[in-house]
């Protein structure tokens, strides 16, 4: 932490100070792109020495993909007040595509901003909205497909590369960029990440860039198969309700610890102004099920909503910033009785409420017969569609039936539908599904859905574990992952139980953070195996301090390291505390290479010639090589 | 909990309460064999009712695999001085092929049975060790190679098959034993587990009983891949040491959370004596790595190992009772160079013990020279092999290299003379594997090894995580289990960073419980599906205490559940804390069902005209069905 304490007391703006803290030996670098107002934020740690007995060498600094905007970084000034600066917008304004409002124009937003029993809830910056011009499209996979690489792809391209032309030409990373051939199932992620290769694959369908021009403080990311696997956490309050003051320290939390995207699935009160703070302060794109908030204007009564009121949400929440609404289109007429026989029957909140509406009108509901007017206002303001998957299934005996892939066939045909209208989307996945049907989910996504990202809630791999979900659908993200989803929304420990606590927060992030990494690693991504190389050399030469901090979560593993061994002087020691001081693998590895060398076999020379063969060569040689001295 | 607290503490002998609690709603029941004497513990958890909401159906008791031995069951009496009653011991003697000792017959264990000062350490009813008669064989692997069906066998046979043929005749089950089919890469599970397959299998090396005569009080258990994926447990003093007491009560912990074998990996003090009160008290098989001890015995001064006292530490350890032996006779002299190049070198303990003495000496092990020999103690004791992978990778980048693989070569040619032998096999495997290259270890282990049980360390998919490397590795060791693994080593949380305490403890193994339950999902085990079929049901009828009670942690999930929702009627009510009363989808589909039902659609109709069939219908009808009264 190089910031003084009184600098970082200023800045917490009331925020939990953990929230915030730096993370040990690391620092926020921002990385250049063409132009100047391209800045892409990335966390380097350093590393000390390695210690004289392992050769001294100096070992270089690791960069990792960051997630927590400003938050983390000593140097910002934090002012919840006042929201994050609007690193976007100069792309925005110069693209000359779009409308500045007088104000919101839905009925809802219009209501919200007049109340005045509201103003002490409302947030008090807020920007006026921003349309596209009437006839425009101000996608991002519009731009993709008129072959324009746009500032947020350059952006996106840096992000992803994490340096990594730079380290191939720096000799200090050459055997901690060694890695492993991955098996990417289809998937081709390429040596370099290059702006046009960002370009092609939104153009293509196959990635999505949820960026709403009403929200021009996120940070530039992409979810598709080719890129880095993603994850999304979720926050918001409910009937039982907390604060707005702690919704927000919710996302600044997530952030922290890796969350890429954030979904609000408030249900409680004043959802509207929890959602502006959120959006304002909130450094990754946001999604929102509109459906919740839509079910609230009607005191919960499925079958009071309309299309009128369903729409006026969308509006309301797309000029707030919401990035991708996810819309259970799917939930056709025809699927709810494939779902009678089930054990968990319909789990998904907002499938239950369609089919619930879809019931009680006898007729399809208004999001699949009005997909084309939907698909007009998320044009309009570049919000992504994540196609909800309302007859996922809610246990193992439920997984692959009729009634998921009969949905999923139906969440295809919409995605050429809002492809037409140069719509981004992504599709919604499971779920609860065993190991050996996972693969089924993901083939089946590819080809009704024709490539668009993949989504997945987990999967789950078994049901008989309570207040431990996040492993068994932390097994299932991985194994997905790998197959091919783009990203993972996580699951805590308190799924099924109770609503999660920061603590919860923490486990269910790390635990996807695990998952999407494990994922990265067996696809290939260039460069993923960096951290876990630096990682394993830091531990095998007993640096025990680079070990903590290059882990996902280095004040758990100093916490850990010090339960048993809490005194300073550990930290340097060279033994742990598994075996104490004279029975330490790793020490007796190191005598055996240092014995090696010194009888003349040095690691170039053996590896030259071919470690098998020199091997061989040692034992006819009547292993002389190893003669005592 | 059917005892009373007076009862409950008397029985206690000393233990924490929490180790012995029985589990909520859960009794202890014993299924009998074809003799008297065969009575195979199992869990039974009862169900409450089907509300009347839900069709108001009584719901069966669902039973579960047991490691817990008689601790958790009220009506035994635990004496930790006396230790278990030896449930095996008729069996054993009734054939006939063995002889009582006078005492120990190795030096060590004489020396340490006349040692006064060790008195007050020692175990009080210590029973005089048994070895086979002059040219006998006792392994299990010999007698079914000779067509014979032991009582040993039989109870396997009962305690895999839980009950399912009785289940399959009973209608209250139909339903729950629905299940999915399996994907077993080879592996081929039959319908009903008979005590002749059980037989066949071990006849055929492909799974193993480890099952030491001198440990008469562990409960047979199989380790192979046509059974269920079992989890074993470490526990164990060093140097900064640990009591007995409370090595003997992490032994308790362990099994009563279900781990199905246990390593005592001790390095302190007081070795011999530790193990004889942990195997005289422990219902599982116990494992031990017996070059530990043998180091100990020459001060850590590996160049000091001879095979001479490596003979009698195994006799030693043999003669108290321990089931199965790891040892590293696979580190070949011309395999050690194969590490120079790797970041984290030889990781295994036992591997670098074996390498420096094979560079001090500039020979053979005495492990791999003397395997026959080892093979006659074992046999004559009935002491299975976990032959060590001693070369295992430690890091992601380390992952099957050359130096990996040709051990694992070596340990398939050991395997092969341990079996002329008629000597039980299993293999050790690792360790640090990216996902895309587990796949490739279990074919490997089955063609060169020819098909003995492999028993894995995870693997960890990422080294990026210490902290939680309870879940790196539970990822890998699903997807090992799922391809073939038949048991997997648990990993805690505090791995690489410090020895694990009680609540590691648990969260390592329900982490490896969800593995292995994962797995035999996956691979299709029968009746596999059975516990999350109920519990998915009591979730979705809101049975709260029936969904805490048959989870892997009924405490754990109550306590979650009750952080939000502290209040007893919250347990009875018919909604969750995550959404409130209002907006439950389980509630809404619930209505949905009634509806559909209340329309003239019955479940059992719709089934039979084929679910698909009738939504066609329904659409062409005009959705009439649904109409509303």
């Amino acid at each position: 932490m190089s910031a003084n304490p009184k600098d970082f007391l200023d800045r917490n703006a009331g925020l939990d100070p953990a929230c915030i803290a730096p993370f040990p030996a690391a620092r926020k670098i921002h990385v250049g792109g063409s132009r100047a107002d391209i800045r892409v934020g990335m966390r380097e740690i350093a590393q000390s020495d390695t210690p004289a007995g392992n050769g001294a060498e100096a070992n270089p600094p690791i960069t990792v993909y960051d997630t927590s905007g400003p938050y983390t970084d000593p140097d910002a000034r934090i002012d919840l007040r006042a929201g994050l600066a609007a690193c976007r917008q100069p792309w925005i304004l110069e693209r000359n595509d779009t409308v500045q409002l007088d104000g919101p124009t839905s009925e809802y937003g219009r209501a919200r901003a007049r109340d005045p029993k509201l103003a002490s809830l409302r947030f008090e910056h807020i920007r006026k909205p921003r349309r596209a011009k009437a006839g425009a499209n101000v996608s991002q996979m519009y731009y993709a497909r008129q072959g324009i690489v746009t500032p947020e792809m350059e952006y996106i391209a840096i992000r992803e590369s994490l340096r990594l032309n730079e380290l191939r030409t720096d000799s200090r990373y050459e055997k901690l960029l060694r890695q492993h051939h991955g098996q990417s199932f289809g998937a081709a992620i390429p040596e370099e990440i290059t702006p046009e290769f960002v370009r092609s694959e939104v153009a293509r369908g196959r990635a999505i860039i949820p960026n709403n021009i009403n929200h021009p403080e996120s940070e530039p990311m992409i979810i598709g198969r080719n890129f880095l696997v993603k994850i999304n956490t979720n926050i918001g309050n409910s009937a039982v309700s907390s604060s707005i003051e702690e919704e927000v320290e919710k996302m600044v939390w997530s952030v922290r610890w890796g969350g890429d995207t954030l979904m609000d699935l408030s249900t409680g009160k004043n959802i509207h102004e929890t959602r502006e703070w959120i959006i304002r302060n909130c450094p990754v794109p946001v999604g929102t099920v509109p459906i919740y908030q839509a079910l609230e204007k009607v005191n919960g009564k499925a079958e009071d909503l309309t299309w009128e009121m369903f729409r006026d949400t969308l509006i309301e929440q797309a000029e707030q910033g919401v990035d991708y609404f996810t819309v259970h289109a799917g939930v056709r007429l025809a699927w709810i009785p494939l779902t009678a026989e089930r054990v968990t029957g319909i789990v998904s909140r907002g499938g239950s409420i369609m089919a619930k509406w879809c019931l009680a009108h006898h007729r399809e509901s208004f999001l699949y017969t009005h997909f084309e007017d939907i698909c007009e206002i998320m044009q309009a303001y570049d919000v992504a569609f994540s196609l909800g998957d309302g007859l996922r299934p809610g246990c193992i005996a439920d997984a692959n039936d009729r009634a998921q892939f009969a949905e999923l066939e139906t969440l295809g045909e919409l995605t050429q539908i809002a492809w037409r209208h140069d719509v981004q989307v992504m599709i919604e996945g499971p779920g609860h599904v065993p190991m050996q049907l996972i693969k089924e989910n993901m083939d089946k996504e590819l080809s009704d859905c024709f490539e668009a990202p993949f989504y997945t809630l987990g999967p789950l791999t078994t049901d008989i574990a309570p207040g431990y979900d996040h492993i068994t659908s932390a097994i299932g993200a991985a194994q997905i992952g790998w197959y091919g989803t783009a990203m993972l929304c996580y699951v805590t420990p308190k799924e099924h139980l109770g609503l999660p606590d920061k603590q919860d927060v923490r486990d269910g992030i790390i635990a996807y953070k695990i998952a999407a990494h494990a994922a990265d690693l067996a696809k290939g991504h260039p460069g993923a195996q960096l951290r876990d190389n630096a990682l394993s050399k830091a531990r095998f030469e007993f640096r025990w301090a680079d070990q903590f901090n290059l882990g996902l979560d280095p004040e758990k593993a100093q916490e850990f390291h010090d339960e048993t061994l809490p005194q300073e002087g550990a930290k340097l020691a060279h033994f742990c505390s598994m075996c104490g001081p004279h029975f330490c693998s790793m020490k007796i590895t190191q005598e055996v290479r240092e014995y090696a060398k010194s009888q003349g076999v040095s690691d170039e020379e053996a590896l030259k010639k071919g470690m098998e063969e020199k091997a061989a060569e040692f034992v006819q040689q009547g292993a002389q090589v190893y003669k005592k001295a």
